[in-house]
């Protein structure tokens, strides 16, 4: 059973095993700086399908079956995903054929945080021995829905960034696996709101949530930035993570080069003109399922704070002139090597 | 610790109390059979706002602030919640000013049952001592949303339903409540999609995925239906609840008078003109926190399966001619009195 140690944090009683991860990008993403390290990368941003929509769907169903595939599972006992799509249908037809009993969530950029807090605690608690937690994006379904037809070719401010297209899973187990890192903490967040009204400045909209929960987990803990080789925010790119930097000083804790954006990494922004950097769903489950996930299991790092960032407007309440909430949800995770 | 007893069946190892509940309900339902039932109803669609899905997010805000106050608790550990709107926008304007750990969720009609599960499990699991648990739909914000501008006065065919206004919402809690009621067991659902593509018949859509989980249920318990004294699935509405109760004869359970749908009970289908029923987030929200809640306290009930189910296909995705995948999530709950 999981101990709550503050408002914001429980450390698991026993360690959850990332036994797998896998992940499949589009080929923008593939062309970045993480190019290399994707399980697969998708030349046909339309997958064979019809409808962005159901491409994405594609996407996050290829991306279950190639997690099954690497981990050598057939079936695992629940799975957790969601992603921006309205009514969550990426998640929603992408899993319809995987026949597991399946929990949809909205979190915005912040799915891959909460689909792994929500997988931690379904295993810590008995619930599951296994779980599949996977958050999923693409670029122009989120442009079409969110801001304007690809086809007007609208430009694009330099606080704007680019939706990942793409899909990154992991697969959670209370059984151990030899070299898997362990999730040992879960961060569950508050929804935030500091008046930001530009769907165009997501970053600044988020900064404050990050900020918000990074600072109630050190001092709930206390602990300082340091206790981690890595902290990686979602997807605030470099609007936002200029801003966290700045709120966290005026707490008193320094993040230093340890400290990264998953919307700063996945892109570079000068040759690839994404501006302040990378953001949707995808964004920060790839970053982690291609990069340090790896990373944890190589040991080339100890410890990291992993924690996506989500934006949780609609482009109703935008419309409406309403401001932007945002949340951040986050994962301790420890290597094994 | 949960102890699963088959795929979709969790049992909690300690009770989860159902501290409280609050429901807030439109003047239609407060015009319906269970009018008298509900702790509040609004008279003014709008709640004072400027727009519907405000008004349902400001309806959010004041039944959980109900419930509170119900309960006598200042606050919560963790809240869980979701709506029917796009990028799950009522619960994420109506908690933005709650400042408590939030989990938002996206299971469509089947968001109260999904919500009550992973409160349980997360306090099961030790995650959190109390946590509230809620759903909401707004029928004027929904029908903009997934159908026609209510000032076109489309018609209804006879197979369509009533998405119903208002919020129910459940205090969880660690701690033992005296006479409250306990969630002992948990259900998780499968998305089901048997091809009905009639977003206007989508108790047809959902019906598979109800008598699957209830089939699952019975099958990994060894029960029958007279278990219970009470099974109540979401919002079939009568086209749908009959259709269970023909899926289920198929596999040889017999759905007598116990069993029930929130859909029909909420709305006097003959003199309301709702047609097959209520639907909604809040429909079976409602009929718990409203009826069944209160006749659990009371003992008039001594078991009960509450089993809501939810439609998971988007506008986008029926206008691209998809069928409509459905999920339904439940939990067992017993009297204490």
């Amino acid at each position: 059973m999981a101990v709550r140690i503050g408002r914001h944090t429980a450390v698991l009683d026993r360690p959850v095993y990332i036994a797998e991860a896998a992940s499949s990008a589009g080929k923008k993403e593939g062309e970045g700086p993480l190019g290399e390290m994707f399980d697969r990368v998708y030349q046909d941003s339309m997958l064979g399908e019809k409808s962005w929509e159901m491409a994405e769907s594609r996407l996050v169903k290829e991306n279950f079956d190639l997690l099954l595939k690497k981990s050598g599972h057939t079936a695992v006992d629940i799975c957790i995903a969601g992603d921006l799509l309205n009514q969550d249908s990426a998640a929603n037809f992408g899993y319809r054929d995987i026949k597991t009993p399946f929990i949809g969530i909205y979190g915005a950029c912040s799915t891959m945080g909460e689909a792994m807090g929500i997988g931690a605690a379904f295993i810590d608690g008995g619930f599951a021995e296994t779980a599949a937690a996977g958050a999923s994006s693409h670029f122009c379904a989120a442009e079409k829905q969110y801001r304007a037809p690809l086809g007007m070719g609208s430009q694009r401010p330099q606080t704007s960034t680019w939706t990942v297209t793409g899909d990154g899973a992991v697969l959670l187990s209370r059984a151990e696996k030899k070299g898997a890192p362990i999730i040992t903490e879960v961060l569950t967040g508050e929804i935030t709101d500091m008046g930001v009204k530009d769907p165009n400045n997501m970053g600044a909209a988020m900064a404050p949530a990050a900020a918000s929960l990074l600072t109630a987990y050190f001092k709930e803990t206390g602990r300082t930035p340091d206790y981690f080789d890595v902290i990686a925010t979602g997807d605030l790119g470099l609007v936002g993570k200029t801003l966290v930097i700045e709120l966290l000083a005026a707490e008193g804790y320094v993040l230093d080069d340890r400290y990264t954006d998953c919307g700063i990494e996945i892109y570079d922004s000068e040759s690839q003109d994404t501006h302040s950097g990378g953001s949707g769903c995808a964004c920060s489950a790839l970053v982690f399922t291609a990069k340090y996930y790896k990373m944890l299991c190589d040991g080339k790092i100890k410890r990291m704070l992993f924690m996506p960032t989500g934006a949780l407007m609609s482009p109703t309440t935008s419309q409406q002139g309403e401001s932007i909430p945002a949340i951040a949800h986050g994962v301790v995770i420890e290597s094994r090597c």
